[in-house]
């Protein structure tokens, strides 16, 4: 890349550059659906991250959308207006609404990186919340948004986790892993430098969108580790 | 436990024979139900550790199980006999028969500290096995397996990997993970002192056998890394 370098620290420092060059022709625009506690880790580090970022919801003119947007100096909107406004859209919200968030959001997301960080869990049952069975096993809310929507380019990541955590991988001391799966490697390799920028290693690809189904059925082992451990603030390290 | 130690090395030398005696007093009778990989891999470490095995199959003289007992000078026999000659139990068999072979296994298992291995995976479907609906995700082989015989002291474990790692944790390089649940304290503890035997460090302890839902569902999951890797050489570290 470069064929004179006079020295290690001068050949440094034209990599920085580099590198630094590189990271804002990454500044994205970026739309999160969602104004729950991932929505707001997401959309917060996004932005600290220099993305132009639209906090989106169901409604116009949601009040948790408009102060995060007025406090931070960035966007909101409905999903329709952030799908359009948006290279990469974050899915974020419950499970449970994904996919007519989805709907919502509508044909805008055709040609988009669509990251799904959403877990189909039942909450409305008492005790730990299951999985949707409609949702699980033989498929998965990940495969579900991408049937939904066959020209979005889905990457599910970020589930196995708590959202504390996604945005800050140094909470967990140690090495430890986050996945990622779908169809479109040009996709993954956005989500992957996206990842790489939170602070995660090389993300553990797992293979196409259909692999979303071992990604979101490790959410029922999480809750048990969770209430195990008393805190959230843990991770997956695959040793190998 | 000695008060009088001259030297750190008499200390050590104290302390290693007050383990190795400890060692020989938990030397059990040892129910294997299952004739697969799985069996033959506990049923082999257990042996080689001093235990008195019986590998156990549904039907009276298995060939594999009377094989493998004349070729390490164990025994064999049927479930209801492994049942009735163990102290504890281990069930290695297909998780879509475990709840058969309890019950083959019949009332003696009351009482009996009992070991499920199991995952509940439906292999009749083309592609990736998803897990059986019946027996996941509300509920579990774990939960079914201490539902069926009350009085047993079931423990789930090592359904989180492949049966080489269980039985040789130094497979897979660092620090690695292995979980138990259950409802029977005293039965986790001596689940959780055969797991050390095996080179193991403390196991995580989730809770009540409602757990297994979680440690069963981590299942697709490893398939999907196991296909992503291409080694089964692998296992979860929980950071934190």
């Amino acid at each position: 890349m470069n064929d004179i370098s006079p020295s290690p620290m001068v050949n440094y420092l034209v990599r920085f550059d580099i590198l630094s060059r590189h990271m804002q022709e990454m500044d994205m625009k970026i739309g999160v659906m969602g104004t729950g506690m991932v929505g707001h880790a997401l959309a917060g580090k996004l932005a600290a991250l220099g993305h132009e970022v639209m906090m989106a919801a169901r409604e116009a003119d949601n009040p948790k959308a408009r102060d995060w947007a007025k406090s931070t100096g960035q966007r909101s909107g409905t999903y329709a207006e952030a799908a359009a406004f948006a290279e990469v859209v974050v899915f974020a919200v419950n499970g449970s609404a994904l996919l007519s968030a989805a709907e919502s959001a509508g044909p805008a997301l055709a040609g988009k990186v669509v990251i799904d960080v959403t877990n189909p869990l039942d909450t409305s049952r008492d005790g730990m919340p299951v999985l949707i069975p409609e949702m699980s096993n033989t498929t998965s809310a990940g495969e579900m948004l991408q049937a939904s929507h066959p020209e979005a380019r889905v990457v599910k990541a970020l589930n196995t986790m708590n959202c504390a955590v996604m945005v800050d991988p140094g909470r967990v001391p140690g090495q430890h892993d986050v996945f990622l799966c779908g169809n479109d490697d040009a996709a993954k390799a956005t989500v992957s430098t996206l990842l790489r920028s939170f602070g995660w290693a090389a993300p553990i690809d797992l293979g196409p969108i259909e692999a979303a189904r071992g990604m979101e059925s490790m959410m029922p082992f999480w809750l048990r580790l969770w209430q195990a451990l008393g805190t959230a603030d843990f991770n997956y390290r695959i040793a190998r």
